[in-house]
């Protein structure tokens, strides 16, 4: 391959631990008390630099960091970087051994995004328009990770979301005792009134048949979706779940290949699909993803990452809703969301719109190279 | 939770890089020039000591040091070192959304086997006794690692096979030109004459209507499986290969979670299943596949590992084929292989029956903790 000037020169990698101000519970992922950050800088020969990154929850990160740094650095080197395509697919057959998804998932998506990052620049175009240029907003709800709160903090969290301007919020389900659940969807659904929409998110905590009991309990509720009842690897179950209640049911943080989208879209009846770039392989993942919902005639939806997707549910002619999640990725980026009129707008910054503040980050590195 | 005696009292985690004597090559993953161990030493308090470990062909290994080192071993210290089950459950949900097969499994396979050791110790009882007694001995193959040998060397290294008294060899095909696949086939047959046992294994390197042109091209030189003709996530396109062909179709190296064992028994019309107890979660992970086999009556085989898989297809009463692997483990080893009259035979050492010799492994550790 002939260095061009398009080539890339060099690649940092750095590793944050972000705290959380409070603890933050769901179903079965356990107590969050901070996030993980993994941020990918490349250099081109031409003066180009783009950023890409993947977060977790709070495990896993130094593994995916081994990965970027230790595997898959010294193969950019000289690559082109504007064959985005090439780099991701010879990326998922050169770890497939070890990946098929996974934590190489997460990698891949920090290499991609960081790509399309300098993409986007080289066009001198904001993402939102580079994607599809179907709009520069999107509609989008709240996120609550709520699980362990009491019910009145819970209202008061909802309340919190309203005053800030959203029509929409998603409260966690998966209690102990199920009629705890409805009580909680009850109350919410009083304190926000009839015209606001509201989602439900079992983080797969639910058996088939506890999901079909509580979904047939909450569908006088006006549920928009019911995110997760079951684990994500058994499709039929959903697909059972789906044909006994009127709600439609939504998956895709934890689908991490394209195949895996694949199985679901045929077996579980879905209502919404939900993949994250952080997870699925970047925005390269995440419009095929987008492709794919189209032509099955299903919404394209996010997980996570609201500060990226934003733009890319914007670019969507069928784009469904935005998670705007609760890790407080905001207070540390350049840009924080805005809202107008309950939507969310994308950003119009050249490149994928996502800057950390390095002042408000570099705190929190753990390691870099 | 009290702690008692059977309790976890430490975690070691070691990172090895063993060199190849010369590269290795199949269709997809590349060449191989050397590949890595990450081993696992848990020890109780009341005086056991379980070496569990896992392997890669030569990426990834640092990110599974990692995951071992960073997020598992913190919650394993005062864990009931007997309550194998509940500690391979535990470690699937809390690593979750990283998880969910890839690099993950790997890591909770070393803790896996760790845990087996220590329960065999207790037992004072070989593992294939421990993990189900059948026999002490099972049919195997030589499994090479081929595809850019010239034909010479081909024959050469299966004459090599014979001498050591193997009765079954399995060849890498995937050469860009099939013909040259069908002669080496041919070839190989030739050499070994009508009496012995002959796969091939394409690493997924096929289409479908590739795979169904080479298997009905080659089933005059009777042949026992054919290994991966394509991608592993494309379990119908497997189902339609296994319809042309009469040759029974295998696979199972790239299957990482139990659920996709699952779609693949569904949907992929296989003849014989390929655990490997090093990247399925470890003997807990293969036995649950060796029961999936059973009930659905397909013969269990295995991937790689041989040292440790010769026990547990020994153990099992539906064992099909071990795969005797390239990559010579058995140098480092203080219990190299034994075949007997075409049997590989299981060692009658308590424990797994896997010990690396200090001396000989210790030149290529990179870390430790
Ligand atoms: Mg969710
Ligand atoms: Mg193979």
């Amino acid at each position: 391959m002939k260095v061009s000037s398009q080539t890339i020169k060099s690649v940092k990698v750095e590793y944050y631990q972000i705290p959380l101000a409070e603890v933050l519970s769901d179903a079965k992922h356990g107590d969050h008390t901070h996030f993980e950050i993994i941020a990918l800088h490349i250099m081109t020969h031409d003066g180009f630099e783009g950023m890409g990154y993947t977060y977790t929850g709070g495990k896993g990160g130094r593994a995916i960091y081994s990965l970027l740094n230790d595997e898959i650095k010294p193969g950019l080197i000289n690559q082109d970087s504007t064959s985005i395509m090439a780099i991701w697919d010879k990326l998922q057959w050169d770890l497939h051994y070890v990946g098929r998804g996974g934590l190489l998932s997460f990698a891949i998506s920090a290499v991609d995004i960081a790509l399309w990052d300098i993409k986007c620049k080289r066009l001198n175009a904001p993402l939102w328009q580079v994607a599809g240029g179907s709009s520069d907003n999107t509609k989008c709800y709240a996120g609550g990770i709520d699980l362990n709160f009491s019910e009145q903090k819970l209202l008061d969290n909802i309340g919190g979301y309203l005053n800030r301007g959203f029509n929409a919020v998603k409260i966690k389900v998966g209690k102990p005792d199920f009629k705890e659940d409805i009580e909680r969807v009850a109350a919410v659904r009083n304190l926000i009134g009839n015209d606001k929409i509201l989602m439900v998110d079992a983080n797969y905590s639910m058996s088939v048949e506890q999901a079909i009991r509580f979904a047939k309990s909450i569908e006088k509720y006006d549920i928009t979706w019911f995110e997760e009842p079951t684990i994500p690897d058994d499709y039929k179950g959903f697909a059972r779940i789906a044909q006994a209640t009127s709600i439609p049911l939504a998956m895709g943080e934890n689908l991490h290949t394209l195949h895996e989208f694949g199985y679901a879209i045929d077996q579980a009846k879905l209502g919404f699909l939900q993949p994250d770039a952080s997870n699925i392989g970047g925005i390269t993942g995440w419009l095929h993803v987008a492709s794919m919902a189209y032509t099955h005639n299903l919404p394209i939806c996010s997980h996570g990452m609201h500060e990226l997707h934003v733009s890319l549910l914007a670019s969507q002619p069928h784009a469904g809703f935005l998670e705007v999640h609760s890790f407080p990725i905001d207070e540390y980026t350049t840009r924080p969301l805005k809202l107008e009129n309950g939507k969310a707008c994308a950003p119009d910054i050249i490149g994928t719109g996502v800057e950390f503040d390095p002042q408000l980050v570099k705190p929190h590195l753990v390691k870099h190279s």
